[in-house]
């Protein structure tokens, strides 16, 4: 048995995936229904909907007072009222009994027929009543507060069009018009399916080594917000029997069935074996795209079966560039309707040969200008996911794009920008005041370190950032600031968190130093080279190595799993906890998270850096009130945190 | 018995509304249910959501290939593979039961977790396997194709937050932390009824003087498109103890009431008097705004009713600009999501003294700049209602806003901005042909008459017009042209409608000419003044006056209704198929449609005008081609029309 790696021998462009798919089946609804009027919003038209009645279907008033002949008032004015007599009253809703002789005048009600041969409706306010005569104070001209009969608009004409997509004024122009009921295109019915022996279901424990089945979720909750009838058809094993019957199942209850996962060039990929089987089958197999490359298309007789990928960032990104077109036209929709917006890239991106590269983008508004930031992550990121604004396309000619041009940044469905942007590393007391912020101020909080915090704020992307890099001199976050020559930066001092040793209880008797260790033989898990925790784990290191007149090589060999080497206090305490490892360094807080037993060893120190151009935000200055007033209080319900001499002042600024 | 003006005592500013009813009742979520995250969308949280776990919850591949101890590979190059010994493999799903050793390697797949202590993965691409060994052809460094445990996100972190609305990837991210289901805010009951004796339910035949009660369902399509649960009460009469009752049995039902109706300072005006008997009762009476003046809002106990005007675009403006807001609230919104959008005023529109004026607006977009025609309708105006695109607002401190500046444009819920813009004069034959153009382009139509589609299209808000109007000299359209010296026009020549006096059956025999209607004294339906068939009428009346020696103001004396006017052919037909006149001029095709009799007298022709800076649009272009194409053979299906000498051909250009 070999490893074999699947070539995609015939990639798709996005822009052709629609046309290949309609040499096997039209795109359009699959069917009409009647609906209530007051139910249609969003839907769209399977008709023309003609007026039944001619609107306004009578000559009526538009004011509250009296109907007349226009030549008898033609000489009334302020000093000179005219006197009219009095010949009844109509309201909205009567139909006039009278005809009009002149020198007459009928009391009469917004919204009443205007009785024959009155042409125009003097105003009350202009009159003066007196018993059975009318003294009227202004002249007014044929017509004047007069609705003429179907003159707004006539029985039979088009009110609405098919293909329309309904809103609520359109309703209101339905409805006037006599329709109650209208014919939409009814919503093609899709069955979502998750492959994979890996996927557990939401609400059951998770073993180690599986990963919750998350994606159908999210599929679901898009193609029902753009329309769609949507149908869960569950989670599938890796196994050929199974996946079939299940597809098989999925077809005979939907207009369209989805399969995510199961398609990338795995061990076992089974999905595109059973997807081959239907006739015609495969039409479409890997596109041009990354992420999302490993989508395929397959029919089966008339039904389409589209298998997304199942890393979520490739899964929603294919779901948004191919599923929703479809199901758009399914649902009749003429145009698609993606929100574009143009932000300026603050850094160059690559592209991928023969792809296009679809890069998900934060967008930041800073000085009344967007800005966009490629997140170049690996599309099985989940932590970033519900932070992403949009996506940016980079073309399959172009090597990349370069910092400083603007681009168009698709966004996705339901995307709204925030009002400010938190960008940094991840520590439960920041998240804390983040939170009271939260409250009163639409922020968008992403968690990519220290050092991306204080780049993208110097970028103009973040607002604020959190950060805890210790320099070699010993110094926290404000060398860095210096070697990459930001601008325009406050530094706020914020608090210290205590580090130590992380071990399981019963390791307790035997680690007070690396030197027990060693002497052990336990299994070390390491925090990632640039972190302030490695050069804790260095530096200790290095004393032991001149202790015993060592090299650092030699003692770093000594420890087992020097390089095995994780990015975050939680993964060094779960890897701990799960015994893959039997100790680590990390902060005594996420010690008691996972209840593993602690030996301190020292402090580090987390900042706030401020971008200056932001001061001027309501949302950072509420926040900066919040590190003077909250953080004392609060820091006190955190084990291992403490305030640092100078909290809350600002210790540096350029 | 004497009319009385209400007077608005206290108007309230549209910022105040708010901070009003909170005085009173403070407007926030009603409660909180449980929803599943797939079924989430568009909900807005009523809690922090945290991970239940990390994420990545184990160390995994992100490459199908072998994990191996970077070390071990460090002096992999293209032409010195390294091999290391295959001792085993690890599925997507699968627990390493294996602790890797020196020198080793296992086979591994995407998604499968990393075995302890590899640190890296080399993708199959760069390997060669022979039985039992793989040659490795590149080097990686640590942590290269691996997802560390817990560097995405960690336990108990805020993966979404309150108060945020929910997104399909927000659901992806909620999902994969292992959460099944969120705390949202439930969603509002607003209880909807409509008051008024004119009104008749929806498939009801109408009755003239009556009109269709179609406010409730504009209202129920806009709320229940935002989120709220709308429930229909039916329509009350004008009548004190039915109101009452009516409310009464809302309120006990809902959250919030919502009556149409009732509201001008009409004749018999009751809605006031009941809302003003509840507690604390009518806490806003008007406010400050044109359409919507007449909105009121009441107390009951810890209830909000809110009184609309019935005249359709106040109704839905007053809905759009207090409604809406106080739902968003409720649904737990922070902000509200009003769209704006700048574009140039191209005429000057006149304020409201005092007041906020709102006027209805339709946008165009020609030559890539955005332009916004006010629309100066009455507010009971249906026709246009579905063609608006928002509204614009004269503030009350301004006389006006003058043409030319740039203004905001508030959009409408659901409103998208059209390809292409026709205005003009309706016409059963031309709505045939933009109904082919709506097939494949998104065109908007509003007929407001043939003289706003020329001074439209010189504006450049139209991008195409039908226009009949006659000059004195005979001539169509192009005089008018030429009087208001446009620009950039390019006039097509359409075809000719049959015009002729039209009458019930049984004025067959006494009607030939204008001498028998006036010897018959039967009653004449006018068209209004600038019509080309009010010159018809005119001229006929004219050669009267000559035969018979008499001035044309006494010919005009001798007709009854000469002053009787109406703004269209069907307002004829409709008058006199209603019997409130006996005769009036206009199209055969009308008096077919309303199965009246017909008398031919002349003809009038139909142009279309269209602008030369829209001529490079797909959508003008293929009109045109319908007129040469279509046109022909559409025409023999219309009654009364017929093509003209020079049909299709350009017969004016400036």
């Amino acid at each position: 048995m070999g490893l074999s790696r699947r070539i995609y021998h015939q990639l798709v462009d996005i822009e052709d995936i629609i046309g290949i798919i309609e040499k096997f089946i039209k795109l359009r609804p699959l069917g009409i229904e009647s609906v209530e009027i007051s139910c249609s919003v969003g839907r769209v038209l399977a008709e023309d909907v003609k007026a039944k009645i001619s609107i306004p279907s009578f000559t009526r008033s538009l004011m509250d007072g009296y109907a007349v002949i226009s030549d008898d008032v033609a000489k009334a004015y302020e000093d000179n009222p005219i006197r009219l007599k009095l010949a009844g009253k109509v309201l909205a809703g009567e139909v006039p009994s009278i005809t009009l002789k002149r020198g007459e005048c009928i009391e009469i009600a917004t919204g009443a027929p205007l009785p024959f041969p009155a042409n125009a409706v003097v105003p009350v306010e202009y009159t003066r009543r007196k018993g059975n005569i009318v003294e009227v104070y202004r002249r007014v001209a044929p017509g004047e507060n007069v609705d003429y009969i179907a003159s707004d608009l006539v029985q039979d004409q088009i009110i609405a069009w098919k293909d329309d997509i309904i809103t609520p004024s359109m309703i209101g122009a339905i409805a006037s018009a006599g329709v109650k009921k209208v014919k939409v295109y009814r919503k093609p019915i899709v069955a979502i399916l998750s492959i994979g022996n890996e996927l557990t279901p939401l609400g059951q424990d998770l073993k180690y080594g599986m990963i919750y089945e998350s994606n159908s979720s999210m599929i679901m909750g898009l193609l029902s917000s753009i329309g769609a009838d949507v149908r869960y058809m569950g989670i599938v094993r890796d196994n050929y029997g199974e996946i079939k019957e299940a597809i098989n199942k999925a077809l005979s209850c939907s207009d369209m069935v989805i399969t995510i996962g199961g398609t990338s060039a795995g061990l076992e990929d089974l999905t595109y074996r059973v997807l081959s089987e239907y006739k015609p089958g495969i039409i479409i197999h890997g596109i041009k795209t990354k992420p999302g490359r490993p989508t395929a298309i397959s029919i089966a007789k008339d039904k389409i079966i589209i298998a997304l990928p199942g890393f979520p960032i490739s899964c929603l990104t294919a779901a948004q560039l191919i599923v929703v077109p479809i199901i758009r036209k399914l649902l009749g929709y003429k145009i698609s309707r993606s929100r574009v917006i143009t932000a300026e890239l603050v850094m160059k991106v690559p592209g991928a040969l023969g792809l296009n590269r679809l890069v998900p983008t934060i967008v930041s508004n800073i000085d009344d200008k967007l800005r966009a930031y490629p997140l170049l992550i690996h599309s099985g990121a989940i932590g970033k996911l519900s932070q992403l604004d949009g996506y940016i396309i980079v073309p399959p000619t172009k090597e990349g794009l370069k910092d400083g041009i603007d681009v168009d940044v698709h966004l996705y469905e339901g995307a709204s920008l925030a009002e400010a942007v938190f960008i940094g590393s991840h520590c439960p007391l920041a998240e804390q005041l983040l939170l009271s912020l939260k409250k009163k101020h639409r922020i968008k909080i992403v968690y990519l370190g220290s050092l991306a915090g204080i780049r993208l704020v110097s970028l103009n992307i973040a607002d604020f950032a959190g950060s805890h890099l210790l320099d070699s001199s010993g110094e926290y976050n404000v060398p860095f600031i210096k070697r990459y020559r930001c601008r325009d930066i406050v530094v706020i001092r914020g608090y210290v968190r205590e580090q130590g040793f992380i071990f399981r209880q019963e390791h307790s008797s035997v680690i007070n130093d690396f030197e027990d260790i060693i002497k052990n033989k336990l299994r070390f898990v390491n925090r990632n080279r640039g972190s302030g925790t490695r050069l804790i784990v260095d530096n200790l290191l290095k004393e032991l190595a001149y202790k015993y007149n060592k090299s650092l090589e030699e003692i770093r060999n000594e420890l087992i799993g020097y390089n095995y080497e994780t990015t975050t206090h939680d993964g060094v305490a779960l890897i701990i906890s799960k015994k893959i490892a039997d100790v680590g360094v990390g902060l005594r807080f996420v010690a008691e998270k996972y209840g593993l037993s602690f030996k301190p060893i020292g402090n580090e120190v987390y900042d706030f850096i401020i971008n200056k151009k932001s001061l001027k935000k309501m949302a950072v200055e509420e926040f900066l009130k919040l590190i003077k007033d909250e953080l004392p209080a609060l820091i006190r319900t955190f084990p291992g945190y403490s305030l640092h001499k100078n909290s809350g002042e600002v210790i540096y600024e350029c």
